[in-house]
């Protein structure tokens, strides 16, 4: 018999999702690591701090997912009603459990070093929860995670003539804090082993190309044979981002090797017709690409970043090990940090501007010289939303990469706003750093 | 009469939402920019782009909204079902738009600059739109905006001694693309003068106090009275973030005057409360509080970075104008870039090791010099997850702001993951800065 389908569905609580203060971050987890484990992600609800869009959206949901997840609303403070309503909706009563008390001491005493005896109110109604649920610990903080689950009876009665058991079918209702920290503990630790438990599960298999400098409109026209020759229960997805398009394989199986197998073979022929504009195989950042890259030469960068600001350089470094590849950077806004940091030539800077083709050049040479490192990449460019002229307008980008003997040159013509211009050209420069390194590495 | 309460509901549509493969950014510009005129957004849901799915949801989000917003699923590749659907939905036909046509050619011809005559179909049938909608011009990209009205009488008929008349109320459906920068030009030039226009508004007024360094139940504690004593059409929100605690007053009224002086008041006497934990008066990033001051005061910074790898420097240059008091920074990730750029002593390192305050004083003293700045701040740790020792684990970090002739410290001991730490210690400098500044400029 096939596995089923398990559906899920994610409620976020919190007035601040609704009015565009705060950008939900936790349902992308959430999402990712039930679709590792095969679980299927139907819909997404935000809603806000009001007892009766909570209650309704609790109802709805139920009615089409078999999973439904719930964070934000849990915290100390007296916006935070979602507790007293689970316990209701459960039919249950708050009452104060001790290993949630003693974990919370814990946390003020050994933690936070502040003493107990200054714990207020507050913090110990954090211990209580509803006494129909399964209290999830919460190693990150003091709010506990909750598993309710509420059985329904399956609205198929069994005819007499086969055997006389009722199914029932639970639905489970997890419950976790909002901080984005505490609610990936908890998810890890407690609600991902908890739903491999409790569930039949099928794989699910996604494969993703990473591709750069092409629209989706000409890989879509490229790949038309292949994407309508694709069988049924494989779907292709393409993600456009800021000059990149993924393109995305997914199928859902109860046969894993079969399915890796076909999986596979249909990956290798997609990586195949884009192969001239493929950064990875993996869903995974330009930096990450490069890292490997360079780590397997024994090479090292640097960078030297004057619009940027150091957005590159960061980049590089919020990937782990990166100080095996990586010596550092110069973010030389100013001017005088150009001539006085990296040796650009003053007679450059007054004659060809800071944004061109022979500052880039120099700028290479004078990080070069000083992180001592075998490639380095920088970029000059104008951000906006000021400091544009006729002749360079907002958005005009020079970026260089190069070697003491050998650089190469790519100029933008940006048309956003100040953030975007500011990505767009680190993706821009890292591919474009890439691929100097592939030639001439 | 009172302004009734508009409320609406934003459908975000794509696989990629429910995978967690992209973070939905584009829910929270809508909702910023919705909130600002006085509608108030009741739920966001995100579905997959699967035409049951979507038809529901639809359906769903009608009862309890005035205003439906629809981003997502109309690319131009096949997996974009939602233009057909509306189509549908509101028993109209798909017909070419020439205003469409002729934009999409334009922008192919001048801004893409590739030839007219190698458009393909895909991109062509961009300009198909149901003929039942008005269409919204995009000047950012090739798929137009859609919006739909759908009369809906009125459940109260009104009794045979009133006016004849029919009271109908329009419920409106506008569909976007979900490439961000396109969505929120749509928004921006065409959707919201629309609602304006449409809706007779209420006034939404927010002030929000930032605060750092003190946790949201000590908060809540001592503003308990305060809290307490809010008139009921009030609402104080609190939002915690990586060592920092929003603090939201939020009011509707249809007197606009009245409810900035009550809420001016209020906020007024909210501020003074938590004065010593108060970053800004405004909901805005440490970086833009810090530019103010310094150039209120005529001064500059630079920043010298070993394990934030240059987001220090990345959060200050995405503030416009920046340059006026931002001079650059050092990525110092490597000890080799500490000594030679920086002129951190070999003895210093060999002895104190990178993360010391030995070692963040030096690097202090090299960025003032080198980039001739009035202050400066520098961060040496370890952001995990490998390279802690017994003696200096995995969160250590030491931080100095500093003058030519002061300097003052502090420590840090994280516990979270390597791009949190990042981000924390980030914060937490910027913050330790701002004060350094204000005490010492």
């Amino acid at each position: 018999m096939s596995t089923q389908r398990i559906n899920a569905s994610i409620i976020t609580i919190g007035d601040e999702l609704l009015i565009g203060q705060t950008i939900d971050t936790n349902s992308a987890f959430i999402a990712q690591e039930l679709n590792k484990i095969g679980v299927w992600v139907k819909r997404r609800v935000a809603v806000g701090d009001i007892y009766d869009d909570i209650w309704r959206s609790l109802d709805e949901e139920s009615k089409h997912a078999d999973i439904i997840i719930i964070t934000g609303g849990l915290g100390p403070t007296a916006d935070d009603i979602t507790k007293p309503l689970l316990s209701k909706y459960f039919h249950g009563n708050l009452v104060i459990s001790q290993p949630v008390l003693e974990h919370i001491k814990y946390l003020f005493e050994k933690v936070y070093h502040r003493p107990v005896a200054g714990m207020l109110e507050r913090n110990l109604k954090q211990a209580e929860v509803p006494d129909v649920c399964i209290v999830l610990h919460n190693e990150r903080g003091t709010a506990p995670g909750m598993w309710f689950e509420k059985p329904l009876e399956s609205e198929m009665i069994s005819s007499s003539d086969t055997q006389n058991e009722k199914k029932t079918v639970d639905k489970v209702f997890i419950s976790m804090p909002g901080v984005p920290h505490e609610m990936q503990g908890l998810m890890i630790n407690e609600v991902i082993p908890r739903l491999q438990q409790k569930f039949r599960l099928p794989v699910i298999i996604h494969r993703t190309a990473f591709t750069f400098g092409m629209g989706e409109s000409m890989i879509a026209e490229r790949i038309k044979d292949f994407e309508s020759a694709l069988p049924s229960h494989v779907k292709l997805a393409y993600l456009p981002g800021y000059g990149l398009v993924k393109l995305r394989l997914t199928t859902v199986s109860d046969d894993k090797e079969k399915a890796e197998e076909e999986m596979n073979r249909l990956f290798m022929k997609l990586k195949e017709l884009v192969n001239d504009v493929l950064v990875s195989d993996r869903d995974e950042g330009l930096e990450i690409t490069i890292g490997k890259i360079l780590k397997a030469r024994g090479k090292t960068v640097s960078t030297a970043e004057s619009c940027t600001g150091g957005f590159i350089a960061h980049l590089i470094t919020t990937v782990p090990g990166s100080s095996l590849w990586f010596k550092g950077s110069v973010v030389s806004y100013a001017n005088e940090a150009k001539e006085k940091v990296l040796d650009v030539r003053h007679e450059t800077l007054a004659n060809d501007g800071a944004v061109s083709k022979e500052t880039v050049t120099e700028m290479v040479d004078g990080v070069l010289q000083l992180m001592n490192t075998d490639f380095a990449l920088a970029t000059s460019g104008i951000m906006g939303p000021d400091g544009g002229s006729d002749e360079k307008p907002v958005g005009t980008v020079w970026i260089a990469a190069g070697t003491r003997k050998k650089k190469e040159f790519l100029k933008l013509n940006l048309r956003f706003d100040r953030k975007r211009n500011i990505e767009q050209t680190a993706l821009s420069a890292l591919n474009f750093l890439r691929k100097f390194i592939l030639d001439n590495g």
